[in-house]
């Protein structure tokens, strides 16, 4: 503890992922003063999501 | 926000992921009064839930 | 299961979060096939949610 | 209700996964005294887990 | 990690508690051979959750 | 979407509330390239929280 979850796409890159966690880390550091971060990273498929009571998925392409 | 998070059994038809976000919207709009609403999905594996202490994948089948 | 999570914020009427469960129920039974629901309602302060990098409480009151 | 969430490694042996529903229900039926009990196992790939800013992932194996 | 987060009624007794969180953590390190565990109890009021549609508030007592 | 929750200690300032809702959103556009962020933060008690087995609100003060 603390413990941060992350819910959002899928993150292609690693190296993305290793700098959510390490700024998000350092965030939680600063703020709450205890070493010990979680981070856990779920990545959602786009017809698992809803916005607005539209799937992610049935979104009209840029 | 807000938020609704369904953990529930795999979804097969896209159709029926359409309609649960669709739905859970509106009821939630109707009550909390606001638009922006997220509905997350979460697929859990009969092997990854237990009811009663018993793997829903160890069920005997119908 | 299934087990619908609702974060939003607090709900004064007790009657509205009667409305919240049956209604949420209702599309998840319709949805899932399966009779067994379980709604969960998380209020959250609004000094505990941020929405684009700002407090919910420190929003301008209309 | 109750819900006991786990999240954690990946757990290759279904026979571990069957296990820990069953001693996770036996604790939770001992304290709560309510007999209903979903336990949820949601394993999670070293690359979306950070412990202390640094993935899972990139620790240096033993 | 792991983390085991538990979804029930209100606990009175400080004492269930620590049984709760000693025995659950056991079985953890049991299962998963990882020494740090975390458990986070969440208390929810019983006009918070819904089974079967309806509120926990609104069961006759018994 | 993305959704970040803080599992933590309770945090008496609200100043550092503002700051971490600050950060942990600009971290999160900067890595998903996505505008709208909610955080949720999540106040824990000390006596509902386990760590290695033990409540937070039994540890030696320091």
């Amino acid at each position: 503890m603390p413990t941060i979850t992350v819910d959002g796409p899928k993150i292609q890159d690693i190296e993305l992922k290793r700098q959510l966690v390490k700024k998000l880390t350092e965030v939680a550091v600063e703020v709450y003063r205890i070493e010990h971060i979680v981070v856990l990273i779920r990545e959602n498929a786009p017809e698992n999501v809803g916005v607005n009571g539209q799937l992610i998925a049935d979104r009209p392409k840029k």
